[in-house]
């Protein structure tokens, strides 16, 4: 079948508002953040799942791909199409709302296309949030596709922890609606399908709603930046923050020298937080949805715990409002952008291995790969580390691409080999690591993948991702 | 092939230590706490993965049904041979053993085959455990076959919640092994295929080993058993506490006047907390792993909380030792079968509708089934209820199989269809649920586990449940 007359049924299916098909207006849904445009063959953005499910079966009929996408905010090309023209984006935008938010249940129950922040607004209210803590704003769909992580993951974990329930709609049999789950806490009753869609990039299917966890908003906190002694003491110190405050640590993120001194010389009115500046620092938080009182203050808790360490594993620190603090933290990326072109990475070690990871890391680059600039920073709590690179200006010339894909592969080499970590901790697969998966994921695991594809998507007409 | 020759083979692979074919030998194999027993062809017990995926090999090539089986203690008979003698009973009790401890990692890794209480054991010295809280003592195995949830699930989760990896052996290609996982808290790679081995009852493969997440211990709890004003005060008490309390809330959990005199009639030297008793009361504990200071005291905010809310939701309460007043919960099984026939429930609806469904629940029972006795418990924190009853001796001639059959359809109909409820929220399915998981669950979900089946285990060799 012609383009043209495929593009006439999806405009007959879904109206002229619902079938985006002019260049210009298909632009903003044709690239992502963080990578190169492709072209679709329309942006179809039906308004609601009765309209995507039939959408399904014609794509399905005339062996049409799909390319699932929220609000494409994912840094792995997942939800953009190829050059061929010939896939088609399905928006899930207009099939957005809360459906529902129990207070006592602690559930928000809301559509694909509703947004991180529309989620936050209403459960405010409630004295509730969705404690998934990052710079974009995801949809809900987004956020299961990808299993969205952040910054506060060693307090709530990630995206497939909150999930109680979710619908989605299949390719085989095409658009059947698949219901899975509900608002229980606790049930037992066969295998846990949902979890096929968490993660997957749509390539089981398009998650139409979800359910949700919520949890009480935090009414206090308390931060500080502190300088470890060593990289071991910063791992002594996350196991002894783990005991003495459970589960009230909500983030322990580290920032290298070079991170922070990028930060203070592009952050407009970024003040430098320690003089000299260490060579390691980290950000700890507290937070309780309990009110601060004469018994309960973690202010209080936190300072007596600094100054209990501060003659074996903290040099210096300094304490001061959460905001403050979490600006420097959340300028690290932009910053680093500004020193050259940026060589981003997501990776995941054991915690035990992050000190242990960092060193033999620096010492590559420093070996191998001179005139690259680390900038490190990552999540201690969870082992999560952005090891980002720039390349200066007056570098570029000495780092082609093949270089830069060499400094890749060794990177991503020590920490799925020597490390047993992982080479896309928390922004999925995608086009963008395809090539990494097929070379460090698990034979049998791509094996099982590809035996499965036919239960789900046997002409792979879902997303555009290979996982077998 | 005679049953002889298949014999002769499994002996010559495993050795005589490794097969039990005498019946007496087989008998603790062939029955589990709760139901009938079965005859097994053999009780096969590899000592290490090799054998286990040989073994494997085996059965498939002669068509033999292995049940996986741990400590046998589940309550479905997951973990039985049906009655042909034709079955092969799997015990994985001899690869068993701890792995590997990381206290900074906060990871256990042991083989299938390990108790909970040797995990426990092992990560005592580290100042961690492995919160799973319940009577039995099941193995690593079992507790991801059957996705052990337990009454501290509200602080900590269930198993799910706690595994980071698990290695299973695969029906197809026989006895290939899929390694799924480490111990990383955020990875992204693809599927996250370990869920389909978790909850399934080893239908899909059969763990050997897991590496599961250790919490530090806690070193200080505060109990209370509190009567709250009405069934709608115990949902606010509830929410409230999450909220002051946040993750040191350990326990949520309810028990009904018949359920707590039972106790006291049964179980030796009880000590009746209140008189006369109350209709309803709540176990409230709240632990953490920080030790109690002058800055931090759960039994003195416990206290505070508890006055605040005497005014409103709470009528009475009794504060107490821990060990005193959770030494009535876990007696309750026990005292209630010494009432009489127990025809136990096991069942969950969203927590706001505890109270609607409890009142629900009796009113059925008073109404159609007079004479059965409700002695109810459950945990608020999760909707778990198990509303058990006891058929007494005098009344035990009135309720024949046929009637029993039909209150536990009347029970669960109103749970699944009326509170949109799970009717097996902790236990599983197993022979036991059989006939309700093809009454209830949605026949989307149980087409797409009948697509599945060819992929894991085409001749349904592999346990006793039937998912689709």
């Amino acid at each position: 079948m012609s383009a043209e007359a495929v593009l006439e049924k999806i405009t007959a299916l879904l109206g002229p508002h619902g079938c985006i098909v002019e260049a210009a207006a298909r632009a903003p849904y044709e690239h992502g953040p963080r990578y190169g445009a492709g072209a679709a063959l329309c942006v179809a953005r039906p308004a609601d799942i009765a309209e995507a499910a039939e959408l399904m079966r014609l794509c399905a009929a005339d062996r049409i791909s799909i390319i699932p996408q929220g609000a494409n905010t994912g840094l792995v090309g997942a939800s953009s199409p190829d050059t061929s023209g010939r896939q088609l984006v399905l928006s899930m935008e207009r099939i957005k709302g809360v459906i529902d938010i129990d207070p006592v249940d602690g559930v928000i129950q809301a559509w694909a296309g509703t947004r991180l922040s529309d989620l936050n607004q209403a459960l405010e209210p409630h004295g509730l949030c969705f404690p998934i803590d990052l710079g974009a704003d995801p949809s809900v769909g987004g956020m299961l596709a990808a299993n969205t992580g952040g910054a506060r993951l060693i307090r709530y974990g990630d995206v497939r922890h909150n999930t109680l329930g979710l619908q989605a709609l299949l390719m085989q049999p095409p658009g059947e609606l698949l219901e899975l789950g509900n608002r229980l806490r606790k049930n037992n009753t066969g295998p846990d399908w949902k979890q096929l869609f968490i993660g997957t990039a749509g390539s089981y299917g398009i998650v139409t709603q979800a359910v949700l966890r919520a949890h009480p908003l935090p009414r206090q906190r308390a931060t500080a930046l502190v300088v470890p002694s060593s990289p071991e003491a910063a791992l002594r110190l996350l196991q002894d923050a783990e005991r003495e405050f459970a589960d009230f640590l909500s983030a322990f993120e580290g920032m290298s020298q070079n991170a922070l001194e990028a930060v203070l010389r592009h952050l407009p009115q970024a003040i430098a937080p320690f003089s000299p500046m260490p060579p390691y620092a980290l950000l700890i938080e507290l937070s309780s949805s309990a009110s601060a009182n004469e018994q309960f203050n973690l202010e209080q808790l936190f300072m007596s715990w600094l100054e209990r360490h501060f003659d074996d594993a903290i040099v210096d620190a300094v304490v001061d409002k959460p905001d403050t603090l979490w600006r420097l933290r959340h300028a690290i990326s932009d910053s680093v952008k500004q020193e050259g072109k940026v060589v981003a990475f997501d990776i995941s070690v054991p915690r035990s291995r992050m000190p242990a990871f960092r060193e033999e890391a620096l010492a590559l680059i420093a070996r191998d790969f001179a005139g690259a600039d680390v900038y490190d920073f990552g999540h201690w709590g969870d082992g999560g580390v952005h090891f980002n690179i720039a390349i200066a200006p007056a570098q570029q010339e000495h780092f082609p691409p093949p270089r830069i894909d060499a400094l890749r592969t060794a990177i991503y080499d020590m920490v799925v080999h020597g490390y047993q970590g992982s080479f896309s901790a928390e922004h999925g697969i995608g086009p963008f690591n395809q090539h990494y998966y097929d070379r460090y994921q698990g034979q049998a695991q791509r094996q099982l993948a590809a035996r499965m594809q036919p239960v789900f998507d046997p002409h792979y007409l879902l997303g555009n991702t290979r996982f077998g």
